[in-house]
């Protein structure tokens, strides 16, 4: 955004073509907009597409209006609110008290008490909460067609998935609805539909942000991602939602003392897979752009340098093809078992093995996932990050439904050995495919390196930008 | 140790009279004590109880000869070697290369590559190892009679039980044939015989020594406590063991910067137990000596403030009435299954109901456990730690024999929670019983708060000498 566009910053009566990113809703406050009049104008735009799969449920237009007011007389009253004018939705998997979480199966249906911890936090800052989004059913899937109808479509081409599972998320932002929202992230729910809308994705150190209140898959593996159209927006949010929290057992004792403040790394170096174990399924486009981005990265000084993924790619499997599965029947084991023909058919099959697996398999599993975590750290030491692309490929929503479980799989192949190795990572955009889609490539780091991670990711985004 | 005594400190000659705690051969070799010969001497006296259940193999005494030999001229050539002339011996769960490896079950006969970390970290420093300790078979048990015969005995009474199961390791220092010992504690294994047998055991926060070449019952819960006369000598050896371990999964990434020096604690308020909460079994003298080692905590100047142990017994239970204790399968299931005739029927009855729970009762156990450590983090804010007895009671071996499930139980009712709540704990003797047995405290505090409950215990003992 630069000075000239802020200086035509649209006046309130402009405010149904006001893009919803933070630079302009903050250009608009500062010459006189209303944010009350933004935060409907958000509502407006979520009421429109409610029929579009996007939503699972809309916050009613009065409660909007009076949490905007409220937020706006805080402000007027003195209290400075960083997030004052912004909205936000979150993935119908996080608790928000006085709505139904239901994880996109109806017979779930869940009354919370509490609302969760990173929704207060944002509430606190002057941000106001739309509506819960769309996700691929009980957060199981990566490609966003796990849902009942209608389908979440592509925000950039609707003949495409959204990706997932948090679907709805990444594309109320790409659709310009709201400023930013929040998913859910155990194997790359975070960051596989960021990059199939092309919006940031950006997946925190597991235990950094607070999970309380939040219907978990593996309280080993989750955390809640961040969706943006920037890296400066997804941190900003970040910065506010990161911290200790006694309340959530899972919370990092040392969250308060990880500064995740863009950084520039300590090292130029960066870790990619050996070329002969990049997977892209075929996908000409997408190694192309792929290509693109590396040459982005080079361009800015960073010297790309060979490993061998295939521990990577190992420790992906304890996701799903391992006893950790059966961590997900702790949440929805129940309605599995008494409403089976309510669970959408491939999450069934995604989850149902996890019932095989004995008390022994599950340490075994966990034992894995230990050493890989260790592994991990000794395999990236000396690296400023390792960088990927987010998804190998993408496919149409018909192709996606012709065969959606191999598919499914093929989406994580980048995404699912981020949290079994305890890693954190952001899904940025890159170079745009030949045919119109979004590329991006994922910039992954140990645990607590979430700062440097911004870091390269920022730079990349502003390389890709010039390029 | 006074001056005086440290003057008339033996000529080699009376080398069979010498104390093997740190002092009295410090001041030995101060006054030109041989230490290969003091070395020796313990081996010699390792090999004259050598058929009375305290080690299960001894190291050859050439073997013992020239590695005292080595640390001999590693010393004359100007090496600092803080542990020279002091010998130890570890549990036969814990690896040395070129040593079968038994767990005090013949049938698992490992034969080891490698030798653990702690045992490299002692040999560095220039202590000696002289033997392997007889313990409850598969580490399973606090009582110390789940063992072939012949029965290791308590060294104070031999009548009675010498605690487990780290029998072997805490005889062995109260026999004084060994200056210190390693055993291994996952739910009382450290501390228990420390206390039934009138010395120090001292178990770190977990992660905080390397498990590197032990064999587990759980990595969530195990880690090596160290036996000792005194506080001081217990915590040297802690100093020399603990520290990160790259190689160990299990080794807390901050285990460096802990300091486990004795420290004065910040609160001189100490949380016990509830009066009515308090169990000693119907032991008069027991609830005698802890009345009297409460006492000597006042009169030191601490506060004792009554606090509700129910949590505390109800996070106890995770360890044996648990899907947790199908960890032990991992290590000991394809024993149980081949040969379970090879294995203890007490220790069989322990293990094998490991083998029907399922994963999700394996995850379901492990949140449990860290909603208990947050707890305890809460439950002990403000308090210096927690002091309860180590053991409500003691049984003779008879008595043991007679209803080896129900008390051995018995014996872990201040020891069982310690670690599924992620504490650190010391046990210290206390006030001698009025028979002669002896009492002890455990000062427990939260992770990485070993140096705090070290000063407090130091602080106890030396009250209760003077007392």
């Amino acid at each position: 955004m630069t000075t000239a566009s802020m200086l035509a910053a649209p006046a309130p009566a402009d405010l149904d073509d006001l893009p919803l990113g933070f630079p302009s809703i903050r250009a608009a406050i500062a010459q006189g907009a209303d944010p009350v009049a933004i935060v409907l104008e958000s509502r407006r735009r979520a009421g429109a597409i409610a029929d579009e799969g996007v939503f699972t449920a809309l916050v009613p237009e009065e409660l909007v209006r009076a949490k905007a007011e409220e937020a706006a007389a805080r402000a007027r009253s003195g209290e400075a609110l960083p997030l004052l004018g912004l909205t936000f939705s979150v993935k119908d998997n996080i608790h928000v008290a006085g709505m139904t979480t239901t994880a996109n199966c109806p017979a779930l249906a869940i009354e919370p008490r509490e609302t969760s911890a990173a929704v207060l936090a944002l509430e606190d800052a002057g941000a106001v909460l739309i509506g819960k989004n769309t996700l691929d059913q009980f957060a199981t899937g990566l490609n966003g067609t796990r849902s009942p109808e209608p389908l979440c479509r592509n925000a950039v081409n609707p003949d495409y998935i959204p990706g997932g599972s948090s679907s709805g998320s990444a594309v109320a932002v790409a659709r310009d609805v709201v400023a930013f929202s929040l998913g859910s992230d155990t194997g790359g729910s975070g960051r596989v539909p960021a990059a199939c809308n092309g919006i940031v994705g950006i997946r925190p150190t597991i235990g950094l942000v607070s999970n309380r209140a939040v219907i978990f898959n593996s309280p080993f593996l989750d955390c809640i991602p961040i969706f943006a159209r920037t890296i400066a927006e997804g941190n900003e949010i970040l910065r506010t939602i990161a911290g200790f929290d006694a309340l959530d057992p899972w919370s990092r004792r040392d969250a308060d003392a990880i500064d995740v403040t863009p950084a520039a790394p300590e090292s130029r170096r960066i870790a990619v897979p050996r070329r002969d174990q990049l997977r892209f399924f075929g996908d000409a486009e997408a190694e192309a752009a792929h290509d693109a981005n590396l040459a982005t990265l080079e361009r800015l000084g960073f010297t790309l340098v060979e490993i061998d993924f295939a521990p990577f790619d190992e420790a992906g499997l304890l996701v799903f093809q391992s006893a950790l599965v059966a961590e997900r029947l702790v949440e929805y084991g129940d309605t599995l078992a008494s409403r089976p023909d309510d669970v959408h058919p491939a999450v069934r099959a995604s989850i149902e093995p996890g019932l095989a697996y004995s008390a022994r398999d599950a340490f075994e599993a966990l034992y894995r996932m230990r050493r890989f975590a260790r592994f991990a750290e000794g395999a990236l030491d000396g690296f400023a990050a390792l960088v990927t692309p987010t998804i190998p490929t993408i496919y149409r929503i018909d192709e996606m439904l012709a065969e959606p479980m191999a598919r499914n799989t093929v989406m994580g192949t980048y995404t699912y050995y981020v949290a079994p190795m305890d890693l954190c990572a952001v899904s940025v955009p890159g170079a745009p495919r030949g045919d119109g889609l979004p590329s991006a490539i994922s910039v992954v780091g140990l645990a607590g390196k979430d700062g440097e991670v911004a870091g390269i990711a920022a730079a990349f985004e502003a390389g890709a930008a010039a390029g």
